[in-house]
């Protein structure tokens, strides 16, 4: 018999309700998976969490996250609030024998990242982090491709997560531009292109970057005259090193006008090359060196069947998979880690690497060096 | 307080378990529609009903659909069984005052539809289609441009839907080339890209259609020697009127190497154009007459929040919608219209125009002349 | 050495002068091949002809195409005026035995076309219809690669070649609409795709066809109030089957708001699939059936040196050919047949067959019925 | 009456041969510009400037490009050679009155270009340096839009040129991986894309910049045993300042596996943003705030006569540019300089500051730090 997993959420907001949702699509994606229970839901706005609770049906709602740090019904913590946040509420709950599920990026800072990464190492509690993106097939392919050593020896990556939705100088200052919760693009979008690079490349060891901030100012609400200056970066751009031996680029920018979700990359290889942009999720590009001059070029592929685990959502090749699909894969492999025993990915520590390289940007970009990590 | 709608779904194969899954996400997506009970499910094959209850959570499963029918609990039921069997228990659903939702194509013939729509009628029950793709938020935002006369008149539609699933002629012989279940290509997606035009555009006066069997013999089985004669299409070539005066093309194939869901249209009008390919289901293109001609051409579109009920999915854009997500939204809009006693879309009368097309297609092509409809 | 060929050219609007800049390109693109002597060129705007002498160097001018005739430093005429003209034309050059390039269509029936193949026939002479979209080298490779079975038995071709050139309903009447020169959208692009369809799979031997007149008045002149009735088609719809057994679907459309160059096409074998939209005239998208089904997909080939004649343009990939290009190929190869004794390519027997279709087409409209060819 | 001038190349490869086919071209694409006159081709191989003067016409060939520098027929010299041989060749033209186009990169090093370009200065010649790709008509109108404000305040430039040719290991050492040449790929494409952010955001003035060797050692030979170290770079990356206020990244790679002309660039604004690719040279990507978020999106703008000088090459739009045409406007703008005595573009001053960026990068990428330009 499948094994439940009592769990809560933290936060209500975008993040909070796609845990919500992932968690109660799991059941019918993954049958096999362990299945969640829906204990509590907490909000400091007591309405938010209440309407939640009626949404997504969980079984109580507070506004006191640390009930549910001695409800012996939840297993597992879900933390979707602010980074700065995450800190305190991580090490309660990992103090209360919970594991954890904390939204990226982890921490303010890797410091922080690798208390919370130790706490859940002496506690023996799953830890997950919510790189979803990286949880899409066809990254997995191209992961395992890489791995095989398809692509041959790498030369180079580059990679880009780039969104406009900070671009508007008139938004006002928000938890966003907080340096309590870190870097501004570089710790919200930056963590996940840096991530998508580790999950196929293996760590980064030294970084040379740039941070800017291109909006200087922000109004300090909605319509206001008054201005508040800003001091973290919009736009981050780094050449980083491998640990494997190749060098690549990643550039972070909220400020990006018209582009949505440009988080892609490019690498390549002696044996081959791939392409992705998460604008097209559900597509991946592949050049193979040797084929025929005639014929060859970078082939389009589409997800489907082949690509574990597509037909845990749709059994026909074409009908393609969505944001919220990827999220239900992640919850799944959190609620399998706990079952199982077996660390989550990316955890803690794949968490605390990711953060380094963030902490480790910053640094370079204010002594005007390479930093080695 | 929302109403609660006790479902049943007779089927347990691909849209057996797409509707299953998509009432699992309507509670989540859509808090405020009517919400579905998860009553019952039935497969003649026992074992694949208690797997489908056991992995959504139906309260009991059956082999026998017949039990369904004076379930009290039961106030709807989906039927995702082959087409021959949808007359058979559509009527028999109806007569128990049971409102239905039927997978397309909705009968292997116009008349059967016909009387499956007229005993809905009858009975007042609401009905529904399975059209999944045209609820897809893009494609309403280009119903809704045609109608407000964005595109000014339109001159010309183009449509194909495109798969390569029976391409290969060593598939044995299987129900879907079963003339008891209507034609081949034509019925199966053929049924999309009309019900898609006619979504658009209205319903279709006139067709003038050549059917082809690429595929003329098949083996009686997987591996076998012996073969069986193929009478169903392996394509369909129309060319149609549309009621509202203009005309189109529109093909259905189903031996498209290398297409695994080329759904797609380019409509033409006086003022602008559409394209849209199912094969990036979160993009449309279109084209407005009369900007500056240095910067004009299509404009890729994004799916988001601009795109009800995008946001009921993820709050962000460009974050991606799936094909389960079009499925939930299909679901939620047959529920409310229960709820709230309107008509659902696509319902009978929808399909059964649409299975009218079908029918004029293949007489047109057996008489090798245009048909009206 | 390499032999000179005297050549002149009757018309100078776009056509006219495309031939001129191809014949001044192919000494350098081609030096191998036989080469131009531009010794004359006619326009019955004498000032039209003047200024093309002087732009593109001819020896002469006229307003007179009749000098041509007996000029014996003439030993091929390219004829670019309106359709109307050209079998008048043509037969006069034939008579006075030269070679003849005449712009497509080359007449506005078959008939016509008929009389002129069969007067050069007799005079054996050269003759080339301007087909130069297939001139690509990607295209020659989806010829070969048809021809040599890697597609495996094709089972269908959808072809479309669509523009919006004359979609403003305000465009006077003018010649493109006079009967005189043949259909509407049908004769002057329909053409390109037809022959595209046989430069690749062969003659089309039946045609069911629908032409449509979308906008049915023009303005007599531009910005008149007095309009005109059109009596050509806009659109033309097409089921045709092709001599070699498979079957496909044409359109040509000149009112495709928004459309440039949507001259493209899918075709579809047991083995493989090819794509092409001449919108991306350097790209060809091939599916092979048999590859690992985790990276099989469309591989998008980027035109190079492995397409000959690519390389005569420029030696490195990814530099990419414009229409001139296409054209300076065409001409090179006129010039190489009549230098050789050899048929050039679209010669009047694939003109003739061509126009066969289209005239098969318009009986098909009219008669409301498929008609062989 | 149109001057004539007189013109001799240097050099009778890859660019050599795309000189001689732009100035042959002009003529034709260029009625009303300066007239080249083909007076001599130079090359150390004498057969083939033999064969560059039968294919081109030149009046006479010679292996001394020396006898040229006194030939009073000759205003203007294109100097095609390998880099290291620039700068004695342009000063020896210069030194004798001649105007210069020489390819890109310009010289080795910053210095010496410096030397060539105070030496054209002094003399008052006019120079052209090879920067084909910005001749691009929609690169033009991306110029134009920036300059009028078009895309509000610039925030971020992205720009990368990536190709494959020296992927390959194997490829034997040779003159482009010869320091007496420059730096490696940066020198060689690097130069392109720094100088396509030089024309469309003005100068740069601070770089930091990694380069990197990936194939260390090359075969002596090709197919030798012996292998001989490489010292200059495959990758270069880095990150710049442009003197008009933003930031932006850069990336030159000729082991991108599968590239063959990835020269492309986003650029951000606060009003709009351009996204182009060398790939599809005919198609330019425009976002413009403010657009109704239903339908707003990035927009494919189609080269067309909206773009001068588009339509000296074809009349109708979609109809397409190649390489060649780009360079034959490349030429005619360097005639016409000469003509009128204004600069040519880009000219010996503008591919001196590019130089500067190349140097400063290899200083930035030695010395570990941000440089200054």
């Amino acid at each position: 018999m499948r094994r439940e997993v009592g769990v809560a959420v933290i936060g209500t907001g975008f993040m909070g309700k796609a845990h919500a949702l992932a968690y109660r699509a799991v059941p019918y994606a993954f049958p096999d998976a362990a299945q969640p229970r829906l204990v509590a839901v907490a909000d400091i706005n007591e309405a938010a969490a209440r309407g939640a609770q009626a949404q997504f049906g969980f079984e109580r709602a507070t506004r006191d996250w640390r009930t549910l740090l001695d409800d012996p019904a939840i297993q597992a913590i879900s933390i979707t609030t602010p980074c700065s946040l995450h800190k305190e509420m991580a090490l309660a709950a990992i103090a209360a024998g919970k594991h954890v599920h904390c939204e990226k990026p982890i921490a303010p800072s890797a410091a922080d990242a690798l208390a919370m990464m130790e706490a859940a190492q002496a506690a023996g509690v799953v830890t997950q982090t919510g790189y979803n993106y990286i949880k899409n097939p066809l990254l997995e392919l191209a992961r395992s491709m890489i791995a095989a050593g398809e692509l041959g020896d790498i030369t180079s990556f580059r990679g880009v997560h780039a969104e406009d939705y900070m671009a508007d100088p008139e938004i006002p200052y928000n938890w966003r531009v907080d340096p309590e919760n870190g870097a501004g693009a570089l710790a919200e979008i930056g963590n996940h292109i840096i991530g998508l690079s580790r999950f196929l490349l293996g760590p980064i060891v030294e970084v040379n970057a740039q941070l800017e901030t291109v909006n200087r100012t922000r109004p300090v609400a909605p319509g206001a005259q008054a201005r508040r200056d800003v001091h973290v970066d919009d736009i981050a751009r780094m050449i980083v090193k491998f640990g494997r031996g190749c060098s690549g680029s990643i550039e972070a920018n909220w400020a990006a006008t018209g582009r949505k979700m440009q988080l892609e990359f490019e690498v390549f290889g002696t044996r081959g090359a791939l392409v992705f942009s998460q604008e097209r999720l559900n597509e991946l590009h592949y050049y193979r060196v040797g084929d025929d001059a005639r014929t060859s070029g970078f082939t389009r592929i589409e997800a489907g069947p082949a690509h574990p685990p597509y037909s845990n959502f749709t059994v026909a090749g074409g009908h393609q998979l969505g944001f919220n699909d990827l999220k239900t894969m992640e919850m799944a492999g959190f609620l399998n880690a706990i079952e199982s025993g077996t660390p989550a990915h990316a955890n803690f520590h794949e968490a605390w690497e990711i953060q380094r390289v963030v902490d480790a940007a910053i640094r370079s970009s204010i002594e005007m060096r390479r930093v080695t990590i």
